[in-house]
């Protein structure tokens, strides 16, 4: 008798296709859990606050990238059951330990953001 | 007389809208570029090796992030005049500063592969 797995194979091997590693990668290599995680590092936030300060992010955007990364286990999403009710937002344990490898991805980015562009300059006009 | 810029702002804030550092933080943060540098970090490779030990990669897809490193300036490609002729792939200097921000990033995934599995599941149950 054949028996199947129907949870994905915890294979640890990005270069294997079909590896979970890979959609973790997607995640949290996405520009918008990037930006959003730098923002919870400095501390619990509303909806509307991230939404204000991850300039031109849509509300489904955000939604649905706080959804995942709750999902995740990144994220926690608190509802203080006041008039109004507040929704608070903020990073989990698990979700502070990607706080450096995230920092890493934002700075080189800024870091060679000139260097990038000329290069893309230079490739445009030789072809 | 206004002049207008025909290159795109380099603001160095990924927090604002339009700002290039959104573009290449979608590159850097890419599931393949994550392999491809990881590979091109133990030294230069073909392209049919590349999609060899890069399991699942569609040749277009292949090509395509290839091409986009090379643009970027992180990869350089070097054809070899030889009989048939042989075209190499190898991290440039730019290129391989990426290597300990997409480690780390590549390692997290592995390391927090359990956890996040399971937050998924109890996440699903949850709903």
């Amino acid at each position: 008798m054949v028996t199947t797995q129907a949870v994905p194979a915890l294979c640890g091997n990005p270069y294997a296709a079909d590896c979970s590693t890979r959609r973790i990668l997607d995640r949290i290599g996405d520009r918008w859990t990037v930006l959003i995680v730098g923002i919870l590092g400095d501390g619990e936030a509303r909806f509307s606050e991230l939404r204000r300060r991850i300039d031109g992010v849509s509300p489904k955007m955000l939604t649905q990238t706080l959804r995942g990364l709750e999902r995740d286990g990144l994220v926690s999403r608190t509802v203080h059951p006041e008039v109004p009710v507040r929704v608070v937002y903020a990073l989990t344990d698990a979700g502070r330990t990607l706080l450096g490898p995230l920092r890493a991805l934002r700075e080189w980015s800024i870091a060679h953001l000139g260097d990038v562009a000329a290069s893309q300059r230079a490739y445009d006009q030789a072809e």
